[in-house]
């Protein structure tokens, strides 16, 4: 199952590269759907992080679905981070992502890659596993939410 | 990577299976995240049609790349349809729902299927299979709105 993932990885990705303002008739419509993208990755995400953390019992065919589907998920909210949308409002995107785009481009980056081992951690059946790949894509999280989300 | 979908959809399916209510803090987020997977949806289904209709240049990469996005969305958002998140504001979830709720999910089984043909289809790097297989869905989303969603 870890090479399937990867080439559905390298589509989305592929995807997720187009221009992205061609993607959305209106700036909002593209903030909508970075938000909606990020919910279900922290969904997903912490559906994982519940069995990391032992408040519900490990089930790794479960833990490995929702991985997956953090994984590919991952790829998908930085096409919504168009010109002309970012904001001063708590939780929301900071102009930094447009005036550091390079440090912000190499933080999704590093998370889509964080993700993709956390999916074949999963893959392994072995919580330990899980574990150990959890902590990393959660300070990726962190991580960018600190550098270019207004606190 | 026919098969490799096939696998991935059934660990998505396998995820969304369960105990809706446990996956929910509480009733305002599972309405977020199945509003969430339907703008996603929406979304990339949109961008599939946009090629269809020739509104874009087709590109096989970026069509099943997307379809792919669908058929790997269609399986989020029910989960979310938790008792007591009816509604009757316009394009909101009807009771109707909930008080047929096999219906709704042959409904949802059934737009399942036709993401994952309009998946294989754009596979095929055929426009016309495309096509063929672009229409099933549309009705499926159609038809589920029409009988379950506030006109």
């Amino acid at each position: 199952m870890i090479r399937p993932m990867v080439a559905l990885t390298a589509l989305v990705a592929a995807a997720a590269a187009m221009p992205a303002a061609a993607q959305f008739q209106k700036p909002e419509d593209a903030v909508k759907y970075r938000q909606s993208a990020m919910f279900l990755l922290a969904n997903h995400f912490g559906r994982v992080g519940a069995m990391v953390q032992g408040r519900v019992p490990y089930d790794a065919a479960a833990a490995s679905a929702n991985a997956d589907i953090v994984s590919t998920i991952s790829h998908l909210p930085f096409a919504g981070f168009v010109d002309g949308t970012a904001s001063t409002e708590k939780g929301k995107a900071k102009a930094s992502i447009w005036s550091d785009r390079a440090k912000f481009d190499a933080a999704a980056k590093k998370m889509q890659e964080e993700t993709a081992k956390l999916a074949a951690a999963a893959k392994t059946n072995s919580l330990d596993n899980l574990k150990a790949a959890f902590g990393p894509v959660g300070q990726t999280c962190k991580g960018c939410h600190d550098d270019f989300r207004n606190q």
